[in-house]
């Protein structure tokens, strides 16, 4: 007995956003399903609707919070009633030495993503939160700690994890210089969070009309693109969102010996000089969202300090607006859905 | 009183190399002045006779080995008679961290290089060692090694200690796989250092001719560009050689999960896909030449495991031709001058 879902898709290539149902699956053994009660809106969604895409129609939607109304009967960590939420994969090999490290999103075989992808067991192609429910296997399901607000915690599944993955794999902390470069839905959330390891923050952006946002966000310092006065050696870590090609020798330049810029916005290419990273050994290393390991502990972290998303809570009817509005990068600084009007 | 020393030079940009003097300064305190017996030709060298020279005429020349004729007062390291190697800077603040741990090519106020920069005491412009002699801070002096042959032990200098730096610091050795890309001048001693650390080396190159050879040098592997079957998630660490702007997605994609892959050739920009680095968490490091401590151990390494580059030896008449072939990728592996003849 397959369930209709109410969801929200592009049924072609640069389609908009319209109402349109399909049949989800039975539970199998694992899975959870869910109720979804919000999901965000996240920039890799306009690239999936758009050149990306390959399975129309696509539903997008990988940051939902919802409430499990059924499971699978070999499920053991979730049950009935609970508040849940969902990131950008949903299934991986889970045999490959990432998979077992809990780096599922690093898993040698490409992982599922949680819409737009092809199903391991046949069962057709994944899809997104933009919907009524949702099913997915219990390991790639996560609690929702007590005390996050469920609207403004889903963007922390996936621009939250993005952020707070490698401010951790490479040490972000007390005594270390932090830069958080593009102040959007990756970026304000990379604020909070290296403010909260004990990091000193500094936000690079191109707008001095963020500049104050970005130091109530959390920077200690705030550095304004094309100012003359750029800074030298400075940093152990650069954690760079920006989503388009854009000049990284400043920031290159920017770093400490042997430190790191790590790119998560997944630009076109790197617009860099190899001589301004060889004079200082420097690194720029890829980076997206964390695994199931680095997930639970992120959420663990942001309830322990308070920490959730900037969030615009939007219907259902506004969708295709908000991405508009994302395209033109004005917002502050995550839409989010509200599925339930 | 100076010294005049016989050199050979680029008088202006893109000139010939031509026989030229100048006076050289009376050794400072800590000066060692030395008769040069054999200098590298190196790739750089192209680039400082051309777009890169900002001093006219240029010496060229930071790859050379020669016998001490006169010491500074205070020189304590190195004596009269002494078979002595330099290699790239001959000057550095000598008090910034990098510095202070004998990173000195990694110096925050840039390294002064052996020829073509400012020298740090207002003494004009350094040259370098296509000439037969020059006069060199004791601290940027190395002793070579007994049992090292001069002629062939002059490329380690910059050639040798450009690849075994990085090798050493991303942890070439027993267990790890290993990928050297472009095989010339670098490259091939690329192969031998990290075969005789002990690693798991293939050979990265597009010419099927090199192949043989490559085996040779001490590659276990050898992967042709283009070859239909690229490497996947196979090594830990790759040295890329290649001076010019090339693919280098294939190379991140043939790197582990947190794999490396670090550029020593300087080429004019990265030409990757930030994606292909994402899905494995992996990196760009920049790298260049070793400061002392590298290049110490450097020398040590090298004549226990009897390593030295494959050169043609040329006399002073010849360096013209050999820069011309060096810009057509036609030697195998470095031109050493002979300055004797």
């Amino acid at each position: 007995m397959s369930t209709t879902v109410n969801a929200f898709a592009a049924l072609e290539r640069g389609a908009k956003i319209t109402p349109w149902s399909y049949q989800q699956r039975d539970v199998r053994p694992h899975d959870v399903r869910i109720d979804v009660l919000y999901c965000g809106v996240c920039h890799t969604d306009l690239h999936h609707i758009g050149p990306w895409g390959r399975h129309f129609p696509v539903v997008p939607g990988h940051e939902l919070v919802g409430r499990v109304t059924e499971i699978g009967p070999e499920v053991t960590t979730h049950a009935r009633g609970d508040l849940v939420a969902v990131g950008p994969i949903v299934d991986s090999c889970r045999t490959c030495p990432p998979c077992l490290a809990g780096d599922e999103t690093l898993c040698l075989t490409i992982a599922t993503a949680t819409y737009g992808a092809e199903d391991r067991h046949g069962d057709g192609v994944t899809r997104g939160g933009w919907a009524d429910r949702v099913v997915t296997d219990e390991r790639y399901v996560y609690r929702l700690p007590d005390g996050l607000d469920p609207a403004s915690a889903a963007p922390l599944l996936c621009a939250g994890s993005t952020v707070f993955a490698p401010l951790r794999h490479w040490g972000a902390g007390p005594g270390t210089t932090v830069g958080i470069v593009g102040i959007g839905g990756l970026g304000h959330l990379g604020l909070k969070f290296a403010r909260a390891m004990g990091a000193h923050v500094t936000a690079f952006t191109t707008s001095a009309a963020k500049a104050a946002d970005a130091r109530r966000l959390g920077a200690h310092d705030v550095v304004l693109a094309g100012d003359p006065e750029q800074p030298r050696n400075r940093f152990d870590l650069i954690i760079d969102t920006v989503p388009a090609v854009h000049p990284m020798t400043p920031l290159v330049q920017a770093l400490k010996t042997d430190g790191t810029l790590v790119t998560v916005g997944l630009p076109g290419t790197l617009d860099v000089a190899p001589f301004a990273m060889a004079v200082g050994r420097k690194s720029i290393a890829g980076a997206g969202a964390g695994g199931t390991r680095d997930t639970r502990e992120m959420l663990e972290f942001a309830a322990t300090h308070g920490i959730t998303a900037d969030i615009e809570l939007i219907g259902t009817a506004d969708i295709d607006r908000a991405l508009e509005r994302l395209a033109a990068n004005d917002i502050k600084y995550r839409f989010v859905i509200d599925l339930k009007r």
